[in-house]
């Protein structure tokens, strides 16, 4: 049985809208760092507009929210749909925050109509997706797919302010009794933002999702020596910004010579000590995001890395300390999923195209348990990850569409 | 009238070991930042030893404290000695507190002796020598000098607080009523550990300083934009971090350019923003001090350097702010206070040679108002602004008893 309905995205909008009003920037953007003051009341928001909807809430050990709209056979694992509600620090409004809310306007969707599908559906809200405040990224979807363990991703520490990540759970009251791998999905859509410039510049109003770019995350420390700026002579420094300054402008070459689809980057999150501008850096501490949809690629660039850090601080006569700290996969999602999101697309008449994603997004580490696909929104020039990330309406409830009437698909409707 | 007779290198030592107290830091250093508590701390010993030698303590609105002996004839101005009790973050036991403490010692040594001079001795420590809490360096002095403007001066804000040099002066009671201009001195010496490598590896115990350095401190800041470092392709990005990479690498290649003498460094007081390991650096802002004896070769090198900030900007598509906010000549020290210097160092038989300073010092300002030399002892391996930073006993002492007999050769030994 197929049913002939739409999403209403006015309202989808404004709830995107409410919700970039919690830690608002001054700049049109969000800052809503996991599990912070503005996290718990973006979750507390969620979990009412989830209630008004009929919805029953349950939270797990990693502060998961699930938002169950039952089925017809509830002993059928529910379809998911969802995303993140945390922010980047001055981060934009759309990134993760569409992902959820287009999964609650499925539901209202289907309230409005009075329609009942055959499996549940639940709505989800991944904690710690953005990896800002703790890293790594994808902390607690990344435990759901059995990357990492429970106690390890409680553990993990705030950049500033030496919580865990269980202290802040609970302390914001998000610490649920579910343990995070009791909950099974018969699948999950995952939209998005695209975060590139891809569906923009080709006028697409949707990107059907079928692979992942696999990436891997370091830590990097040179360490060599804190001298007078003015009195030691440029023969015997052991600079170690000069170090990290080769280490930069290798990465980017390293990204180039595996154009188009490579890319790397040392990050924002930058130390350099002692701190004074006449002392010659003693120390800098940074990261490094090196990404690419092949897993040979990748460790053909991880080898790369590794010989250019070995190399500056060789010849400069630093101490080097690289760790990586995050793997992820390539990740070709779910034949199924996507077909059912290409169908979808077709059904409603969207133009569309198949799409690699360049980010990690929660579905990628869900992937690993459950049938995945995710969904592509255009958003403008590609920009993400900054307060001035923008998207067109209509574009979120086209992808909003097509996530409704691929998740009945898989859900079915209930006669 | 010449005496015969040698500073207390004991008393000295012992009186720098007990300074090095204040803000001790775990490995050696001293942490005592201008106009911090710390820093009271050692104005405040400081002022009890002066007081302890019977000298007369004056400050004046800079918080430059002037101990005074008085001499036979004291409608002449005195002969000044001294340096700075303010420290690098976790910086050296030696910078500037020898000069101000080997200035003490002299007296400390006439006192033993009941020798009187001609005209007045007095013991100066000027506020801010070291820029790092409050930017520029040699704050104090170059007021003194006629550098900076008084009120400019005591409105700079300290980098941790938010706290104005004025603000820092009446908190902590050295807002002093003379007025900087009104202290005149017949001469002014200053001993100070090399801070470089020449003397120690030579084995030579006292540099006779008859020039310094010019140098030139500018602020840099480029402003890219911060994007997603998984989603934005490698071709669109406008990576502020890879313009300052590019500019760090520069900066070395321009000082090695015009060698031996030249110094070129992008400083390890830097910020990089956004702060994220997945948003490509939308934002930095670093420091660069250039260095060297020739004030032509300084221009060359500051037009080299606005040349690549330039090219670095232009080529990734970053918007530039480069502002020289600091600007000193290269110094020629007065003849004949250097041959005073000279003078003792043949009469101690003490191996010596002539030296040109590497970093800026107090007595590089004061020289524009008053004939000025320095005097530099050896410190290992060269290494300040360093909590290693290390001299020998032996070493302070011979510098010492050359300052009394260059101090005395001007002051004059009352009949």
């Amino acid at each position: 049985m197929t049913v002939d309905i739409r999403v209403n995205g006015a309202r989808l909008w404004d709830s995107i809208m409410q919700m970039a009003q919690i830690g608002a920037t001054a700049n049109g953007g969000s800052h809503r760092l996991t599990l912070s003051d503005e996290d718990k009341v973006a979750r507390d928001l969620f979990a009412i507009w989830c209630a008004e909807a009929g919805l029953t809430l349950s939270v797990d050990e990693m502060g998961d929210m699930f938002a169950r709209r039952a089925g017809a056979k509830e002993d059928q694992p529910a379809v998911g749909m969802g995303s993140h509600l945390d922010t980047q620090p001055y981060g934009g409004r759309f990134d993760g925050v569409f992902g959820v809310l287009a999964g609650l306007e499925v539901i209202r969707t289907l309230n409005d109509h009075g329609i009942n599908t055959r499996t549940a559906l639940e709505v989800v809200n991944w904690t710690n997706e953005e990896g800002a405040r703790f890293a790594p990224a994808m902390l607690a979807s990344g435990v759901y797919g059995g990357v990492f363990d429970r106690d390890w991703a409680q553990s993990r520490v705030a950049v500033d302010s030496g919580a865990t990540v269980l202290d802040e759970l609970k302390r914001i009251g998000y610490h649920g009794d579910l343990p995070v791998v009791d909950h099974d999905f018969s699948a999950f859509f995952e939209c998005h933002i695209e975060q590139g410039p891809i569906l923009d510049d080709g006028g697409v109003s949707v990107g059907v999702v079928d692979a992942a770019q696999g990436f891997r995350w370091y830590d990097v420390s040179l360490e060599g020596f804190a001298q007078h700026t003015g009195s030691t002579p440029m023969a015997g420094r052991r600079n170690a910004l000069l170090g990290m300054a080769k280490v930069v402008q290798a990465v980017d070459d390293i990204a180039h010579e595996h154009a188009p689809l490579a890319r790397g980057t040392v990050g924002s999150q930058i130390e350099v000590g002692p701190g004074s501008r006449n002392v010659i850096p003693g120390r800098v501490d940074f990261t490094v995001d090196m990404r690419h949809p092949s897993a040979e690629t990748l460790s053909a660039m991880d080898s790369a890395l590794r010989a250019v850090c070995a190399e500056a601080a060789s010849d400069i006569g630093l101490e080097l300390s690289l760790e990586q700290i995050s793997y992820a996969a390539p990740v070709a999602f779910d034949e199924s999923c996507v077909a059912a999101v290409k169908r979808a697309c077709e059904r409603l008449k969207v133009s569309h195209q198949y799409i690699t994603s360049g980010a990690g997004h929660d579905a990628c580490y869900v992937a690993a348990r459950v049938p995945t696909a995710m969904l592509f929104a255009p958003c403008k020039d590609g920009i993400s990850h900054h307060e001035s990330e923008s998207a067109e309406p209509e574009d979120l409830e086209a992808v909003c569409n097509v996530l409704l009437h691929a998740a009945l698909d898989v859900a079915g409707v209930a006669s």
